[in-house]
This record gives structure tokens, C-alpha cells and sequence, in this order.
């Protein structure tokens, strides 16, 4: 921004100077930023790259929880050690539409995650472009919603599957399926993590889209 | 940012054109962007502006979905019209953690949105300010995270109610419960179109930042 301002300060002061008879050579300010003169010093801004490597670590911690939470979840299941002649008491992921949809969510954020790394990285080289920020960072608003919304509404199971509901009459089943609900907790806390890491994810993007 | 380079240009200018003997009036420049001359052509970028009032709009439709979902979530309670010695059958929004979150969570967004506004109009006014479009976005991040996991953890008791669990031997309460579940559906349906709002406005609020 400082070397857009001097180039362009100089386009404007050129009829006064020439009129002192110097020879001065001009180069032709294509873009505003991209003029640089040994007059005026030239800060670049390193903070960007720092934001654009913070940016690329948060996602590789996002793809780690988030695939790991959906392998936790996916993997959930608890068979009892008693059954009737009918019935075997039997507890899986797939018994709440909830989980179904946490796993899938999750999934596809990691898989998202995995493949938004080069543009990351692509970020880190050229910590002024606009285009792949601007992309990942819709997404990401998208993805977090997601990710937030899966991590609420498995929540929410976890907590009946916990705590019943007397008022509904809903019984608590995590008395008898301890560890199908210990493991649905801990898929449930690292969806958050991969959801608070999209959250930070967010302004990161939009400080290095920012014009310094 | 154009305007920030005419400025600049004017000041530089200004001993050049003193030489002439004129007397010309110049404002000094207290901002960057109140500055204009008619001797520089000055191109205003359109828009910076068209996103601050769509920005505006957007905030005035979340505001209306927010507290209309909390109203709706709020008044929430329905007593069937038979009732046996010890119990009457009562339905109410507190009957459901979730519900109570809901509740205080959109609440805490409708008033942070008619807080917000103020800012949002001075982006209108001066389209080209960072710190309040910067923090604005960064709390719409926060309340878009609310906002996505009150409406899902709700919308996971919603589908409960209505269709039960029969793995977790849940009965459905909304064959009881028809106007309790009817009226927590449509604050769910609205608490979404706040959440949506938000996820707009957070890109929004980065292309306004974004370098022209």
C-alpha cells in the first residue's frame, strides 16, 4: 500500500520535475503495488506469511479432528454381554440419524480439509494473493457451519443419552451402553475442536485478505 | 483506497502549484478519504457501499429471525386438555436443555445485531474504514458458531419428538404434543434463517475488506 501511494505520487509530480531538465527514467506502474524504487524504501509486510503458515497448521489440527472424530464415530459400536430370546441389546452409530450425519459431515470436512492444503501452501509462497484465500475462506464459512452443526446435534444425543429426559419420558440408555457413550463423547469434543479451528480459520483468512 | 491515493497525490503536489501565485484553498486532509479536488478526477468505487447496505439489510432480516425464533421458542407450552389424579400433561420449552439454550442464544444474538447496527451504518457512510468492519466480522464468526449449534441441537430434540428413537426406546411426543411441536419447529426453521444470514454476511464483510 505505501509503495502503491509513492508510485502513484510520482505519476502525478512528473510534468513538475521533468521541467528541471533531468533525465529520469520512469517505469510504467502496471499495478499499483508492484513499483518499487530505491528512493523509497519498500516494507514488506512479513506478518502475512505468518498468518498464511498459522493458517496451514490450523488445518492440518482441523483434518486430524475431524477425520479422527468421524473414524471415532464410525467405529461406535457396544454389544451387551446379555441378551433375551428376542432382543439383543445392541447399540451402533447408526441408531440416530444424528450420528449418521456426524460421521458424514465430518468426513467430508477432513476430505475438504486434505484437499485445501495445496491452496493453503499456495497461500504461504505468495502471501499476497486474493483469489485461493477468497475461495478457501467462503468454504471454510461454510464447512464451519457444518462442522458446528454436526458437533451441536450429536451433542444434543449425547446429552439424552446421558441425562434422559423425565419430561419426555426419554430414559437414559448410557447406564447400560457405557461405552458407546464415553466413545460418542469423545467423537463429539474433537468435532469441536475441528469446528473452533475452522472458527479461527475464518479471520485469519479475512486478516490477510485485508489491506495493510 | 483510490481516494486515499488522490489525497496523497494533492499533498505531494501542493508546493509545485504554490510557485504559480494563486491563492487556492486547501482543506487539510484529516482522513484519507474526506478529501477531493476537481482538478484529479476521482473515481469512487461503487460497490464498497452496495456491500455496506446489503450488509445492513442482511443484519435488519437476522435481527427479525433471531428474536422472532427466541419469541416463538419463549412462549412455547401447550397443556392437554385431559389430565389424570397426579399429573397433567404439560409441554414447555424448558422441559429441554437445548431448548433453554436455543432460547438464551438467539436472544443473545437479535440484541448483538441491534448493538451491531450502528457500526453497520458507518460502514455505509465510510466504506473504506477497517475497524469496525474487522470486528464485526470477527463476532459474527463467534455468533454464527451460536447461532448453527442452537438451531442443530434443537433441531436434533424437533426430530426426536416428532419421529423418536426406537433403538433408544424414545417415544415420539409430538402425536401428544401437536402445537408444542408444531410452534418448536417453525422457531428451529427461523433460528436457520439467522444462522444463514450470518454464514452471508461474514464473506460479505471480507470482500469489504478485501484490497480493491
Amino acid at each position: 500500500m505505501d509503495s502503491g501511494k509513492h508510485s502513484e505520487a510520482t505519476t502525478v509530480t512528473k510534468p513538475e520535475t521533468k521541467d528541471k531538465g533531468k533525465a529520469v527514467t520512469w517505469a510504467a506502474p502496471l499495478s499499483g503495488y508492484s513499483v518499487s524504487t530505491k528512493a523509497v524504501p519498500h516494507p514488506r509486510p512479513g506478518w502475512k506469511k505468518g498468518v498464511a503458515i498459522t493458517d496451514f497448521i490450523l488445518r492440518l489440527g482441523a483434518i486430524g479432528a475431524a477425520l479422527g472424530s468421524a473414524v471415532t464415530m464410525g467405529t461406535n459400536e457396544e454389544i451387551l454381554p446379555f441378551f433375551t430370546q428376542f432382543l439383543q441389546f445392541h447399540a451402533q452409530w447408526t441408531d440416530f440419524p444424528m450420528f449418521q450425519f456426524f460421521v458424514v459431515a465430518n468426513g467430508v470436512i477432513g476430505g475438504y480439509m486434505i484437499l485445501a492444503l495445496p491452496f493453503s501452501y499456495v497461500c504461504i509462497i505468495r502471501p499476497h494473493t486474493i483469489g485461493p484465500r477468497l475461495g478457501l475462506m467462503i468454504v471454510d464459512i461454510v464447512m464451519m457451519g457444518v462442522a458446528t452443526g454436526a458437533a451441536s446435534s450429536a451433542t444434543a444425543i449425547v446429552y439424552l443419552s446421558h441425562n434422559g429426559s423425565r419430561d419426555a419420558n426419554w430414559i437414559a440408555i448410557c447406564q447400560g451402553y457405557t461405552n458407546f457413550c464415553q466413545t460418542s463423547s469423545e467423537a463429539v469434543v474433537l468435532s469441536f475442536v475441528a469446528a473452533i479451528s475452522l472458527m479461527c480459520l475464518v479471520p485469519l483468512s479475512a486478516l490477510a485478505l485485508k489491506r495493510t
